[in-house]
């Protein structure tokens, strides 16, 4: 049997990315557009046709090597069904068929998948949790998705829609949420909510060296926070410890659901690097229990933007290897 | 092929229980001792080796048709090594190879499975999850355990320690726990929690209808609890409240964790009946997202003590059937 290729699309509040991928997990031609998410459903899926168009186009793969398309979507959504419920930054899918209209529009065979679990795919393929079967990714970012592996497969659960890591609830009665609960995950430790803290701070008259970094508190971003992390700034200090020792809380409630090898941290805030892996690291040791010795190893995502469509291809690509 | 049975022990801090079960799950005889958990492990594997042969006397099966021994127990520890790891009420069973030793006591196939795995087993076998390839059982009692099905399977995790939902945290910082961490769910929700908060506020000079329920605070039980929980009792309303609160904080993050379809409630605390699921299921609406209609139902576990043996029964005879 030849080599195999899959397209992957990687559908976002902000951009809609496409890539061709070998079976090997390399991406071959990759081809981007803004999503314009207000535009009607059918115009966005015209855009994902001609952008998988361009990419196969632009590779060396014959289209009959192509075994079909993966799209990664944020959600909730239904993989089997191939439905997208509802996605907060593509409010014209709700009960949207995605994964037909794609396969509609490209003629060839398509895949849902939730775009954390695609991210997670991909790390655990060819980038930092290789060849790991149980294994948890968070996705740091405006909010906090995830991705569960367990003994090697996703975990979907009875309503598919298992491991919403960023809304498990750390603090009883905490910071309200805008999904309608309070306490949760994302509302400690996202870059947003980083962000969002050290912003108000700064308005209410903290001194910090963000003032210098990034200019107005308007203006700053999680990489800045970061910065002044390494800079010894002590408000980012005091903050971006305090949502690494939230993530650590997650990390630790993992452990107890899942019992992982691996928790990789990826999204945006991984680019932090060591600033952010230190301190999780530390404050996991810190905090969890001591009857066991089933420590996961906590490691960052090597893949960057170009994981969700590696892995959306690999989900289509698994797809036909385990039908 | 003929009816199959199995022999089920259930080995506890305070009792040894054993049993023999069909293939349809039902009970058709069983004994007890007391452990005396201080003892050599040798003495109390020989215990379990005698109540092995009593059920067997005591039952219709031949010894032919007896597939071998479930054995459930308390962990950490490793079903497919068949080793304790520790348990905290058992001192002498430190890194004990206690499926080989009762094979050998007892000249039959055996598996170890962790005791809350065989209740949850049992209940997704024949009890109030009956059915369910997704459901997510809590035992409630001196602390809390837990057993998750994914699809059907026990969840068991990179470490085999997976679903040790007790120790979730629930509040950064929180109450301190026995295992190290703060915050644990078994320190909200807990029997053993719920009766000592009652009793301290009651030694405090709280007013309480538990004072004539009980006698003295060093007397009350959970059981005491609930029943002036059923008379109003204002102090025993607000604590009661409060634990269901954490105990459906659990669920959201079980919800969000395994999206189960089902989650059981078991151990001695569901014996409250109706106080304990109407509040839990109150509370849970109250807390959960808004995002997404995947709500699980919460029951009441129904086999009651007998479940760890009928589980542990079952564990056995479906390795039997799935080598």
């Amino acid at each position: 049997m030849g080599s195999q290729f899959a397209v992957g699309v990687d559908i976002g509040g902000s951009f809609i990315k496409a890539g061709l991928v070998d079976d090997a997990g390399a991406l071959l031609s990759k081809s981007v557009r803004p999503t314009l998410p207000q535009r009607p459903a059918d115009e966005i899926v015209a855009d994902v046709a001609t952008l998988i168009s361009e990419v196969i186009e632009a590779s060396p793969a014959d289209r009959e090597s192509i075994a079909g398309v993966g799209i990664g979507s944020p959600g909730p959504l239904s993989p089997t069904r191939g439905i997208i419920h509802r996605a907060a930054n593509l409010p014209t899918f709700k009960n949207f068929p995605l994964r037909d209209r794609v396969a509609e529009g490209s003629g060839m065979p398509a895949v849902l998948v939730n775009d954390a679990n695609a991210a997670g795919f991909a790390e655990r393929w060819v980038g930092a949790g290789h060849g790991a079967d149980n294994l948890v990714m968070f996705t740091l970012g405006t909010g906090i998705g995830s991705a569960v592996f367990v003994d090697g497969r996703v975990l979907s659960g009875g309503f598919e829609n298992a491991g919403e890591l960023g809304h498990m609830i750390i603090e009883r009665n905490g910071r309200p949420c805008s999904c309608g609960q309070r306490g949760c995950l994302e509302q400690y430790a996202s870059a947003a909510n980083i962000v969002r803290r050290v912003s108000e701070a700064m308005r209410q008259g903290a001194d910090s060296v963000l003032a210098k970094i990034a200019g107005a508190p308007e203006a700053i971003t999680a990489k800045d926070v970061a910065q002044a992390v390494r800079e010894g700034d002590s408000l980012a200090v005091e903050i971006w410890r305090d949502a690494c020792a939230a993530l650590a809380t997650g990390c630790v409630n993992v452990l107890h659901a899942y019992n992982p090898r691996v928790i990789v941290l990826g999204g945006g805030l991984s680019g932090a690097g060591a600033v952010l892996l230190d301190a999780v690291r530390q404050s996991l040791q810190a905090q969890v229990w001591s009857l066991h010795d089933d420590l996961p190893e906590i490691v960052l995502a090597e893949l960057g933007n170009d994981a969700g469509i590696i892995g959306a291809a690999g989900t289509m690509l698994q797809a036909l290897a385990n039908p």
